[in-house]
């Protein structure tokens, strides 16, 4: 197989469906449940899924009640899942925003250790005034301000990841030298925003660093993409804004001197999967109707920052929300409405459910063979390197799409047999880095 | 059994001796190897100890050649721990000085979920300049700076501990109801260094909080032990000592109108056992022997504040070394050598030996009957509720405290056969707090 398409199962409690909870099927608990998602990996792990994956924010979303809210810290979370699977990539959100470099370096350090090579780092700025209400700030940072640490954290991180040398540790027994302080070197990170002296507390993990994942919309987030990200996770509404992204991203990347095939971009799909067509769409309607349409609304207007007695179930967007002012938390998400709402003539009921299902990402609802063939042409035409696949209900849709889907992709020559690395950098097809401390390394930074 | 003892393994890559990693029995990796720690819980969880314990500290102590250095983040590796046993308690080193009360209430909330309710907490305010440079500080707060920090902290992490009342998450599936808004509430703390606003993003975890635990030894350290702790981490080096550090602990706890039974002091010991005690003596020469003197003598002048060149090996300590300025990050290990060189009068080396097994902890040397003689006493006779037993070398120390020492506790009465609790609250002989959200709780607040 030349280029093996990559797919990562995107963990989320009960499912993506903002109803999924509702079902029968579901348990309520499932959030907290560290034996649902050692089961969700093992099951992606027998499918030679590259990884599983996890969103995060350090904040309850208001109203609290609406959907299960069970935000077990991620990277303990992978922990836990790393200690039952062997090969399967473990990728956390974290915020350069709301933690020290020090401490978040450590904590993927650490997990890389324990995981034998395969954590994965989605790196987020954390938008938003609520979040920073908890973490002693009165308001976030801007958007440039918060790119701008962000891009400090990130050379403050590699320069700890790197502060150990591989060969350092050397356990001289006989003449009691641990490990060779020549190899041991300060971090010394001195920025405006974030001071880091190092080393760190922990020798180099296998991988050096954790593959590098971002999945910003923005302009400043693009920017930050192409000087950092390893793999960036996008939401494609169609297969022409899909390519366009991928072009625009990987021309980016180049113009940074960077290999645009180090950097995989991975949108997210939400697979709705019936033996029919109308069976799918049948499951479809089921957890659409399922969604609270008052709650919604109430949602949508305030992304929008219209008032909701604007909005009307039945009808279209009224026209001129473009025009609106929102909060900077919300302008990818007010874009991915107005693309629904005037891009593809929705009524507010659609969109609900359009949203309802995957927040904005690309739902496909159909027979294993309509998801394959959408998944093949997204991968063979310039629009994808793989897919977060983002699993309406769980376990059941992943199980489905292991069942059905995948055989297909395999069948097709797209997706691996077997695993053919042990670390998530070799499942991607990424290169370890070498330290920026180490001698060969330092004379050609310095030539 | 009456009142049990309590027994904590602490672990420590290759053991707490500064010279065990040079036996040839260590593995100089032991340090970020999970197994090896997942190894060390499963035969103490056999054994039937309260809890496995980590120090942490979030920087490397220069030189970072001498001893290994494998600082896996605890709460992570506890995490792995937790999911290869059952009943064992679980309790990680973190700082409030270096850390975000809602990153790391959050994250000791989903210790204690994954693990059942067994985590715990030693809370400490990580003194020195060193490691605050690691964090975008120049140097560290003072000593009631951090302490100040540190109990607004333990505020604000109650508060988002119990933000989510026991019973909020309803999930209610026909009306679309997952939690009951009027018990999820924002935390509200406003503090003259920390704001947080809540609430939690984790429903209540199974202890409701934490087991707290506290080790400082200075002034302000004991205050907030006796307003916070629910057990307390002691370094003693003599019964008497012992026996005052416990009666003046217990009624300072009472002072604050604190049950003294709900804090447990907990002397560190390291037990170096021998079928005989020359054997046991053997043991701790080999071991002392491995100490390179060079290097702990520039340690104790560093302790000191001395120079160098007026300690020698095989004389004692001079004179008036009380009255040298130390570093507040030392007073502590500063009093500790004093008393081994004034009051025990010991000679350089042998303080060197002394400090080289434990760190300053009481280093007993004997038969298997020898050390539990001393355990005995010690809890019989107002001096500890239980002991961190911090094995010289690991595993072999741990085991052989588990094949002889603990036999003779369990036929003395002392120590339990079986676990008769699922939680660390419950093998600690503590209750689980209600939240100070619920209703007769904050009825009982008002009164």
């Amino acid at each position: 197989m030349s280029r093996s398409l990559i797919l990562n199962a995107f963990l989320m409690s009960t499912g993506h469906h903002e109803s999924s909870w509702r079902l029968p099927e579901s348990d309520i608990h499932a959030g907290t449940d560290v034996r649902h998602y050692q089961h969700l990996a093992q099951l992606a792990e027998q499918a030679k899924f590259d990884a599983v994956f996890f969103a995060d924010s350090p904040v309850v979303q208001a109203p609290a009640a609406q959907r299960p809210i069970g935000a077990l810290d991620p990277v303990l979370l992978l922990t836990a899942i790393a200690t039952v699977t062997e090969k399967i990539g473990l990728i956390a959100t974290a915020s350069t925003s709301y933690n020290e470099p020090f401490n978040l370096a450590r904590n993927f350090a650490t997990l890389d250790t324990i995981s034998n090579g395969r954590a994965g780092w989605n790196v987020v700025t954390t938008a938003g005034d609520a979040a920073a209400r908890n973490f002693s700030a009165a308001g976030q940072a801007d958007s440039s301000g918060r790119y701008a640490r962000a891009d400090e954290f990130l050379q403050a991180a590699v320069r700890l990841w790197d502060s150990w040398e591989d060969d350092a540790v050397l356990g001289d027994k006989t003449n009691g030298i641990w490990a060779d302080p020549a190899k041991v070197h300060p971090a010394g990170f001195k920025g405006e925003h974030l001071q880091v002296e190092g080393p760190l507390n922990v020798p180099r993990s296998p991988q050096g660093r954790p593959v590098i994942i971002q999945a910003g919309a923005s302009e400043a987030g693009k920017d930050f993409a192409a000087r950092w990200a390893e793999a960036i996770f996008a939401v494609h509404q169609s297969l022409p804004l899909a390519q366009a992204f991928y072009a625009e991203t990987k021309a980016r990347v180049a113009s940074l001197g960077r290999n645009p095939e180090a950097v995989k971009i991975l949108p997210g799909i939400v697979p709705i999967i019936g033996s029919t067509e109308s069976e799918a769409l049948a499951l479809a309607d089921e957890l659409d109707e399922l969604i609270l349409p008052e709650y919604s609304l109430a949602n949508l207007s305030h992304v929008l920052h219209a008032d909701p007695a604007d909005l009307h179930l039945d009808r279209k967007l009224p026209a001129g929300l473009e025009q609106l002012a929102t909060s900077e938390k919300s302008t990818s998400r007010r874009d991915v409405v107005l693309n629904l709402g005037y891009g593809r003539d929705l009524t507010v009921r659609e969109i609900i459910r359009e949203l309802g299902s995957g927040r904005g990402h690309h739902t496909l609802v159909g027979t294993p063979e309509q998801i394959a063939d959408h998944l093949e042409e997204s991968f063979t035409q310039g629009a994808a390197d793989g897919f977060n696949v983002m699993a309406p209900v769980l376990p059941s849709g992943l199980e489905s799409f292991i069942s059905h889907v995948t055989p297909l992709l395999r069948q097709r020559g797209l997706f691996r047999e077997e695993y053919e690395s042990d670390t998530l950098r070799g499942h991607y097809g990424l290169e370890r880095p070498t330290s920026i401390f180490a001698d060969a390394e330092e004379q050609r930074l310095a030539s």
